[in-house]
């Protein structure tokens, strides 16, 4: 049998479970406290959803569940059976689509407009030398039923606050809408059925610069006069909100504005936000405003997020206004780890050593100890003080040991 | 595309998911005051691992995942591919078996004797029909590396004292020994290759009695001479642990007294612990103590565990001593959820109504209230009185319209 964890996931250790645990309390806490309701949906969805819910790149990450018994067995008789033939489930690749499909099924006990937390597992099936992970936590909040930018407002605040919160510091949210993205291609000349392509070469631009985005789109054979319209709008440097106004519909721009101006205002100016023309969001269900988080030293996303208005309208026959924001929690884990994060006020951790002819007085005692301690009830090792190492690289406190009169013990005192 | 979820899973409404995470709490926090550490491990494991690990009828269970890429066109160039061919990975059906590869693969990091918190969600991919969840969660505490039936005493205690600080009461702990069992089908004379066979018809002896026993062994053409042996042995009825002591190896019989004794004292006789040599729990990993809870009017087990010191061993050179209790959390959320179960000292909840054009102020008003409420922003709905009735339902407290005076207004003052 094989001790290794399947490629592209992992096991995480007591101290690092600890840390995990603790973050994500904060985070919770923070948009409970904020009026949203946590919900709960299966890992597993089935293959209809996931197939049609316009993922991206990430419907080619999706994990399929074999068919059982006599559907398999069915399947399985076929001359060359397909994989859509041989799955009927997958594993879900985030936590929008449940979500979709949750709300449509659900939206009869809920509040409308519906402020909803979830913090779970993802699957993707990324290929394992890329070291990213394959199992790995989101932590998303949404509005539904919601068309006024107020919910970009409020989930941007409130997403933030749980950053500064679990002790992220400098960071920015940068801010797009895909119709500004759909609209400067279209100034440019481009055909709409090019957009995607586009975007993808864009999206580039903070890597390579405007010049590589340029040698990009040449190489692409996209139309010479198209790519010199459009690099021409950033002959500044940049594209700024005021530049792009006179390109697309000015309306996406007095509601980029108003988020701004808005965050700005509540947050006193704590909270940068930044309109970046080549953020795209690699989801194909956003529809209009797009954002992440960015930490200052950490190439990728820690947040990102948007507004899909059409998603779930793909379960119900009219649509429903929707906006997320979700935090990629293994980026946030992996840079306070670096920071070398600690929990404040954590209770002290102690063991009570016993003698197997008192283990029973040793357990009652050890009961009383918990009103002040963690405490764990341990057979005395026979090399005491090497233990006493060990237990304090593990994050105990201290000990005591039942029968001796001098009571608790802790570390470097 | 389909709203409902994937048969036999579950979507958790907001009050649930409330009620699920403050349970799941409460039991968090107890294990974790006795000193047991929360690790977390993955929910896919490799079919090898999975196949091999003795899980009884739930290897049938298992849900398996589809191989990708080139290894899946290898398998499906085949003729007629199997499962296995086609199938690298599945669901974990418990935690145990994840337990037992991780002890293997991290033992250099961990304490030992290692007592470890899992709280997470396995899989079976039982039939629907059945009315059984496919998707559930699990809350369990292992000790590894005790042999002593020390371990065994506090996994009991503090299993109970969660079960008592959910709420749950009028419960027993049914305890018994695989051993025993083993040393009672010996004595009567029965062949030990028809152990599991017996063990599965005896488990019956509280629904059908121990004649109904006694029928369906001879249905199954066991020797008449050791049916009527096994049979005397309940002559009185009962098979006491004084009475059984005869018939089997008596270390047994004195390690479940000292079991026994020692949970009533230290509890001080509020748990009742009762010998049940019917007992059978179904994984064929467990090779000794074996033990459930029982709450008085529910069918079924609402936790269970037992004694598996071979199961690591199928990962390392050598035989670890291991011994876990794991409680069936949907069957305790499922029971508290029929006696109306609420969370206690909750803080309260309320709605502060805002009009668009001062919810900037209106955001900040509301977060200058979060020190006393939990506060949902919300725009001023335009029938009020009716909103204000659905707020009630979904457990909101009270409210408060930015912009007058008079504050919050709890409901019902």
């Amino acid at each position: 049998m094989k001790a290794t964890p399947v490629k592209g996931t992992r096991d995480y250790l007591p101290k690092e479970t600890e840390i995990r645990d603790y973050l994500q309390n904060i985070i919770m806490e923070t948009y409970s406290s904020a009026g949203f309701q946590r919900i709960t949906t299966p890992i597993i969805e089935d293959s209809v959803n996931l197939d049609k819910s316009e993922g991206g790149e990430n419907l080619n990450l999706i994990f399929k569940i074999l068919k059982r018994g006599k559907k398999l067995d069915s399947a399985l008789a076929g001359v060359h059976p397909t994989e859509k033939e041989l799955a009927d489930m997958g594993l879900r690749y985030d936590l929008t689509l449940p979500l979709s499909r949750y709300y449509a099924n659900n939206r009869n006990e809920l509040l409308s407009p519906f402020k909803v937390i979830q913090m779970d597992r993802v699957y993707r099936a990324e290929r394992p030398q890329k070291g990213r992970l394959r199992e790995f936590m989101q932590c998303d909040i949404d509005i539904i039923g919601n068309e006024s930018r107020d919910a970009e407002i409020e989930l941007i605040l409130t997403t933030t606050k749980a950053l500064n919160r679990v002790g992220l510091s400098d960071y920015k949210v940068k801010i797009n809408d895909r119709r500004i993205l759909s609209d400067i291609f279209a100034y440019a000349g481009f055909s709409t059925e090019d957009n995607e392509k586009l975007a993808i070469i864009f999206d580039k631009q903070d890597k390579i610069g405007i010049d590589g985005v340029k040698a990009e789109l040449e190489e692409n054979g996209f139309n010479q006069t198209c790519i010199d319209k459009f690099i021409a709008l950033f002959a500044d440097g940049t594209l700024t909100l005021d530049s792009v106004a006179n390109v697309c519909d000015a309306s996406y721009v007095t509601e980029l504005q108003r988020i701004i101006d808005a965050v700005t205002t509540v947050s006193k100016g704590t909270i940068p936000v930044e309109f970046c023309p080549s953020l795209v969001r690699g989801q194909g269900y956003y529809t209009g405003t797009i954002f992440e988080v960015e930490a200052a030293g950490y190439s990728g996303a820690v947040a990102g997020g948007g507004r899909y208005d059409n998603l779930i309208g793909k379960f119900l026959n009219e649509d429903i206004p929707a906006v997320g924001f979700s935090i990629g929690f293994e980026r946030i884990f992996g840079i306070l780890m670096e920071q070398n994060c600690s929990i404040p006020n954590r209770k002290k951790k102690i063991a009570v050593f016993y003698d197997t002819d008192t283990y029973a007085e040793a357990l009652i005692y050890a009961e009383d100890l918990r009103n002040d301690y963690i405490v764990s009830v341990i057979a005395r090792p026979k090399k005491l003080g090497k233990y006493l190492n060990k237990l304090e690289t593990q994050g105990f406190d201290g000990f005591a040991v039942y029968g001796q009169e001098d009571g608790v013990k802790l570390f470097g005192e």
